[in-house]
């Protein structure tokens, strides 16, 4: 899937040391680089030796873009509050890295469904559907409920109390009985937006 | 506010012969009696002494009604699905026992949401809603976005796997970022229909 | 509910820039708004500009009131000990917010019944209770049992080792065996203001 | 402590051949057995060789008495609902058995405080209370503030949903914050029993 | 996406009376009905009626096919061991009930990598992979890693001690840090059948 | 218990404000005032005012001692390593705030059995045993073991990975075996403190 | 390790018809067999067709040995009391069939310690010792404590409460402080007879 | 099996002037001093009074070789991922201060199978295998399974979300069906370090 779209970094836990090595030899090849989970000082440091380097606070993304891919296919990334935006980035800037088209679809949540409902008929356009949400967590069952299209959930952190940081959100995915949800680790927005592109692919063959 | 409508039973985990004699001592004061949790060996004992009392196995109610009390107000009782009912008709006889007006609005779940908009115009002439769910447990927090009325929210422990006995559909009603839902124990239909109940009398009054 | 009463704004998590923005939108309309959540810097961005602005550090609520409601009916608020006052104020001033009179009754603990004793009569002529409480969570269920008002009962994160946060007094108000009391998610104050609003109304109309 | 007051087996998950073994070996010795935890099965296997044997279904002990200790000291056993019984009269039976004398105030729970309050002052003349609860298992945490005596809490795994088969009740009592309280596990009437009557020799030496 | 191809019914926890009923009426349309979670007992009702229903113990599936569809593309339904067969002939099934063709590889988990090597190649021609393991669950991320298609994991409810009824498994499932993996809720074979076909789908289109 | 003994204050989560007022409060009535869990800040606002104020780092307590009680009978109070002295000073101050005589026996955990085997005799001469352990927790049962005296056992929140923060060593004592053990919460170093001194008193009485 | 000492295989689960052909075809070609966690039904139809297979109802073994391997090394098994044996056996027949010399140890619980400490010099005669413990499982840090030779920790499920099916022992037993220590699953005796034969194989070659 | 190799001190939650005086004691003795997860602050206090400290940033280990010790046997050190490799160090350094022969075997977790291939060959020739992994931890399975070497695993707290600190990990280690794996703690570096050198020494002998 990767081949001719460049190399992914995981940089949470990285030393900033180790982090611009692997940064200067991947880029020493010309090819792009995205960097998921940066923090500030690392672009910063990147950034240093590397002037090409972007950084996005909101996902925490930092890239190097040699060739920007056509963009194919479409995948939609919702989300149910604002707070959940930066993990619905991290999808949404992963599968347009990989070459997919991506349509935004921010702050539908379930607590107020008419705004769901007047974006779904976009929304059933997308080949695939990541559904992104925290709290009580129940945008992606309440989609695939709408759609025949595969939706990938993705808890997040958002939350407090008896959210015990995204694992009610999580249970919530895992057991939602409409059919066609699979659901990723909390937060992991790379995660969904790299299934999201395999199955895009699939798709646009 | 039980003066006059008689005495609730909790018969899981009493022996049969200690039930029978509770009921029979509530019985020669000519009240009416309730009693939740009845096994079918349970009622057949009670009825074996006292014939008026009835059974009803989907919510495992055994009653023995003197005088059945005027019904008052508006109570909405709702559920995602059809396995749901058994704690439902538990809420729902319990708000009859105390003198509540109930309506019934059952397999309503978020997966198909359709269903449920179409029924949402009468829910909300309700003075309170209990709504009940298993699986993801969703649904409470959907009719909260959607009504103005106080939600109680009622966890089922139908599900399996990542369900674990209804801790997740639990744990979706407590992180509902909708307003206006409160939650009682998993499986507790008593609860939510004593509740409503309450709510429905001062809207009454 | 709300219409005629303002906005209301969740602040945590929020970037200052964007929530000094909806304060600004919703300021330009006239209306009351009321921040909750909000930390000493959200509030200070938020005062320089809109100098109207009002902070009260104990319960980190933040508010712009152009008109103060007229308060009706009775909610009483009560709680366990002196550190759960912070959740209980967020329950209190949404509920004044919201039009609702209320009466403060704080640091009445299980662990000291008497002078819970001596106030049950006062708390008893609320349309609705709000019992706040951390630690082992006693407080709401042993209200409950002395009146016949509905209660909310909101845990808090008060109180260490085998509390897990608030887990434990959560648990206790789930399992109560009182009749009428539903429970919120730990330290939301706010959903126990609101709902317990939903009920005074249906009592004073 | 055991001396002169003979020997405890606990009979869950031994064999009927192993236990009826043990019971023959000590009732050799002429002194007092008590089996914990026996089924009416492993009962009726002892009892068919050891006639002297008498079981006591509610505790589930079964018990051959040479001779009946002198009771000195005073141990309180209280319960917050019939349901609890059983482990409490493990725990009185158990103390008896060692040479305690037992009060017993059963179905004294919080929900209904004012049966509480009639019994405390009695309560209080003891050396050392033993509380029993399931549910919420408030209970032993009012006592423990209504009494300058030492609390043995017990947890029992009576209640569901959320209650987890006792670990509610056991958070509850973990969490108290009156003073003067320490848990045994869950349904440990036994254990209760036996540190009620290490305190209690302590003070009638 | 189910249109043409008939209806399911998930058959755990509905009586049987109900259950026939919903055959029945499935039935009087003339299409496919596959029914989940059958015990022995439900599909005979419903055989004693529609002699027409088949019943496979393996995956606890009743079906009534009226006419069986073409079946297209290509999903690899794998499995770690012997015992996980039951819950992805579940996925198989109802993959090939709504129209996918599927390839069988069972019995390949990483205890024994060398098998599940020499299958990779033939693997990796589908074009959605369903990986079902319980015990430690490590199958699907080791299948992920050496694949480009989309993998659905389905962590089972098979193990013991530790493995907490299929959650370890779930966990390991969650946490892979191999690209291009999400997952269904324990045990949920249906789930992971319906959400590949939808890929499948978008591959063959 | 407290009377003639003076006042105890649980300073953690206090506003330091507030704190200094409660002591001025106690110290103009010329009594013992204990503070736990008391911070250094905490200390110091409360000595700028009250030079007579001491704070133990250790143990975090700082006090006013009017007057210094006589000090009756004994408690052995003792830890496994050397990290949960800070726990076990906090029950050792406590107790002697309330009069009891105290020995200390620190550092003998089980990883090391003989240490402890050659102090069990003197252990065995207090009335009541503290036993304050982390890690695996195991020290209170195995002193109980050795022991008819009374063990009160205090889970450390000492240890990392699976100790979760004192959850296993909790399990661990409420799990023992030996008889005559009963636990408090996670670090709760006054309450042990308290309880022993109430089991000391019934034995000097 | 296996060669040349026959096949091992897990019953459990596995359907009676599965499982006599597994035997079967181990058995055509003359080798050791041994079935673990087999129930008596499962052994009786194996028994039906190879008679010369052999059960022992402790350990849920069953077996059919062509040749009785030599027994080399030593291993010490060791439990803490008398319900642990089963699990015990479990791991000392693996060791045994793959050609381990075995000490038996049983019933040597940290309540008593003195009946450990009068065995402690046999059991460091061996290479690597078993421990294999329920309740509070504090026995395996113990003799860690006590020995140079590594040792292979088994939880069991064998408690009540708080113990939760093995998981205190679990936890107990992975945050021992002793030196030289490692655990495998509750209740899984075979992988510590299987590790601890490797272990003793390295001593003896 | 520690004489003549010198004293281990666990650095961790000691204060720096305790700390110091530890090291200054055994340094007196002229043996060689390791400490193992110490802060740099700590290091540097241990440095400015004992100059030939040494300090290892990656896995915080401060040590005083006074002499080094023959290294004889082999143990192989492996890793997942490169954020591993701090838990690893202090495995491996530990097994070194002790006299083992350590390999090093660093980044070939399941996500990238062939990389662990191409090494195992070279793993097998060691007496014992540390294998140390973070997020889904199923390398030590994996290498398990392709070796006839016991297996120490070692899961860390690497990871995020439903990762819960370690716990998906360790659960996996615990589950693994492959032969001959037992678990240390998480992040137990120096338990699996001191347990592989045990089984390394009974090989060597
Ligand atoms: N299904 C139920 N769940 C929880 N509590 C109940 C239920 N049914 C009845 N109750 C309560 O239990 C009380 C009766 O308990 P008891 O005195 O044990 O029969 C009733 O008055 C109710 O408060
Ligand atoms: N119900 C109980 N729960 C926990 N421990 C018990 C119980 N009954 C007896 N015991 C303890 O178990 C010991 C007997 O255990 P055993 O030697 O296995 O029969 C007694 O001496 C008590 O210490
Ligand atoms: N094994 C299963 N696990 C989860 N959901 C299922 C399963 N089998 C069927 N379903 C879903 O349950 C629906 C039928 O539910 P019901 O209307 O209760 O029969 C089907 O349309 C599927 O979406
Ligand atoms: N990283 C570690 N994790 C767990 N235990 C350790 C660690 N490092 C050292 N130890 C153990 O802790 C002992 C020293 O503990 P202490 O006496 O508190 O310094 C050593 O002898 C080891 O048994
Ligand atoms: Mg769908
Ligand atoms: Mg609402
Ligand atoms: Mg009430
Ligand atoms: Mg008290
Ligand atoms: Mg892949
Ligand atoms: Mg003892
Ligand atoms: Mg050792
Ligand atoms: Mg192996």
């Amino acid at each position: 899937l990767r081949s001719g779209f460049g190399e992914v970094v995981y940089c949470s836990g990285k030393s900033t040391e180790h982090l611009v090595k692997i940064f200067q030899s991947f880029n020493e090849k010309n090819i792009n680089i995205m960097g998921t989970r940066a923090s500030k000082e690392q672009y910063e440091a990147i950034n240093a030796l590397m002037p090409e380097a972007e950084y996005d606070e909101m996902s925490r993304i930092v890239k190097i873009m040699r060739n920007v891919p056509e963009q194919t296919g479409l995948i939609a990334v919702c989300t149910g509050g604002t707070s959940d935006i930066a993990v619905a980035e991290e999808a949404a800037q992963t599968a347009e890295f990989f070459g997919s088209r991506v349509m935004r679809v921010y702050d539908v949540g379930v607590a107020g469904i008419h705004r769901l409902l007047s974006k779904i008929e976009d929304i059933n356009k997308a080949n695939c559907i990541v559904a992104v949400a925290g709290m009580e967590g129940a945008l992606p069952g309440v989609i695939a409920g709408m759609s025949h299209k595969p939706v990938i959930a993705v808890p997040t952190s958002i939350g407090y109390g008896a959210n015990f940081n995204g694992l009610s959100s999580l249970l919530t995915m895992l057991n939602s009985c409409a059919e066609g949800i699979a659901v990723v680790n909390i937060d992991n927005g790379f995660g969904a937006g790299y299934m999201s592109t395999q199955i895009n692919r699939l798709a646009v063959q």
